[in-house]
């Protein structure tokens, strides 16, 4: 192996957060060494657990993640926390809140935030949170919440590599429960009705309800639902003895391996996909691609037969 | 060229609506010959105006395309309507809707109403829609409006195909055209507040208009705000003369053909990244892919290398 990797390695299992933030930067950015690097972090991730956290704009997401932190660290347990904003940057409400939160927890080296806003130019960020996880992992955190805005299937994929996916609602969303996406009804393990001092907490809770008694999970876990105030660390005690209670009947009806099974078979796929991509991609070059465009554009050539012969090609190189 | 595809395309350009709806579920579900149909139809293609409307549910978007049917059918031009619903099959709201109107249109062949929901399990809903679009395209309907429920990545790669792009919004979402992701701002050509007697119109204007301020257009172009309430026929026409003021623009300028060249950039890739990943998946079978997972699962393997050694073998086959 590169030395300077196995000396990142080391640093970086140390604790050191200035390397863990380097470390991230190049997986991130796809800097040179991002591969080797990944290579040789693998075999050292796979002891962290990952909570995936998802819900609408306005929720109180990020509230609700500090307060689960800070809980988690109270235990002593070390926390990583990956704030994915694929939302608007007019606003730059992200970025700004982040810095208030960083600073918040400047003085505790047990939680690292790292927020991640742009799709990268290869593979989109499901795939860059996946890696940033490893790295997160492989370091030794003993906790990595992701977090992520919205409820589309971006969030799907994103949340996906969770061990235990949460699903933050709030009252007050009238009829919009019923519009939340199918992906992410399902793939929730638990519930949390956040801001539940508020009226229509009730409501809230009748319609996941109602649409949990229309689609049966075939795991048998039925998710709870836990109300929060997360401004006020109401429920996050209940909420982190759900997440408990989820992990051990994983362990029980021997569902861990399983779950991590079908995410790697999925995540293998879109890898290769990606990787594939790139291959052709590269092959096309961004010039011959604008030409091939124009021709299709110009009705001169058609598409699918096109696509057809650049994949054929794909790999023969 | 097989005789069947072409008694096909002669069926179905002579507007046969029977043939339309089977040529449709053909290139849907990816039936037999739904490869050799598209090939063939493409060179038939590039002669309709296709509109692209989207905005969050609730926003009348159904109402809003009806009354702009009926707008264009009175001038004599003949519609096809796809309207996408990636959001929860739970409700069926969305067939359940689309079979009144489509009762209501049923007398007048001139309008081709077609519902989309499910992701395929090839490529998404967008290459669907893309496809779709192609053979009402081929089969000569002169206008071909998408009609999609939604704000977020989903929408904007199922909109993109448009040559026209329209965000409808309504009074009363608070600070939530904020939330309303970026690439949906951005794409929109024309906005139109629809519901716009209801209290809040100015703001929704008002929120709009701040946003554009931020951000430029690399075209030149200010998208207009058309105020409508579709349930009332009322703006409909001014939403109409929006629509031919932007092609007229785009003609002026010599945009439309720049417009189509890099949305086929984006469809080539994508369409090539859909035909790698049914590369993928077939190089990996199913049996094998469980095992690799299961492998990467138990960290006896690291994926990163798997993927790689994978992609070189790909295409030699």
């Amino acid at each position: 192996m590169n030395p300077d990797i196995q000396t990142w390695i080391e640093q970086l299992r140390s604790g050191d957060v200035r390397t863990l933030a380097r470390a991230i930067s190049t997986v991130e950015n796809r800097a040179p060494g991002w591969s080797e690097l990944l290579k040789a972090l693998f075999p050292h991730s796979g002891k962290a657990r990952v909570l995936g956290l998802t819900g609408p704009p306005g929720a109180g997401k990020s509230t609700l993640v500090d307060q689960l932190a800070r809980f988690y660290r109270k235990d002593g347990r070390t926390v990583g926390i990956i704030a994915v904003d694929p939302t608007s940057p007019y606003t730059g409400g992200a970025i700004l809140g982040d810095r208030i939160r960083m600073q918040e927890h400047f003085s505790d080296p047990g939680i690292y935030i790292r927020s991640m806003a742009t799709r990268g130019s290869l593979g989109g960020l499901a795939r860059t949170t996946a890696d940033v996880t490893t790295v997160l992992d492989a370091s030794g955190r003993d906790l990595i919440m992701i977090e992520t805005v919205g409820v589309g299937q971006d969030e799907v994929d994103i949340v996906r590599l969770a061990d235990v996916t949460i699903l933050i609602l709030v009252p007050g969303m009238g009829d919009d429960v019923q519009t939340i996406k199918a992906g992410i009804m399902e793939i929730a393990d638990i519930f949390v009705i956040n801001k539940s001092d508020r009226d229509g907490a009730e409501n809230v809770e009748r319609e996941i309800r109602t649409l949990q008694s229309l689609a049966m999970r075939h795991d048998g876990w039925t998710p709870p639902i836990v109300k929060t105030v997360a401004s006020q660390g109401v429920g996050i005690e209940e909420l982190a003895a759900a997440i408990s209670d989820y992990e051990a009947y994983l362990q029980k009806e021997n569902l861990a391996l399983n779950k991590s099974v079908e995410n790697w078979q999925e995540r293998l796929i879109e890898m290769l996909r990606d990787a594939l991509l790139e291959k052709a991609r590269t092959q096309l070059g961004d010039g011959n691609l604008a030409r091939l465009a124009a021709e299709v554009a110009e009705h001169k050539r058609d598409p699918y037969t096109l696509v057809e012969e650049i994949a054929t090609k794909a790999g023969r190189s």
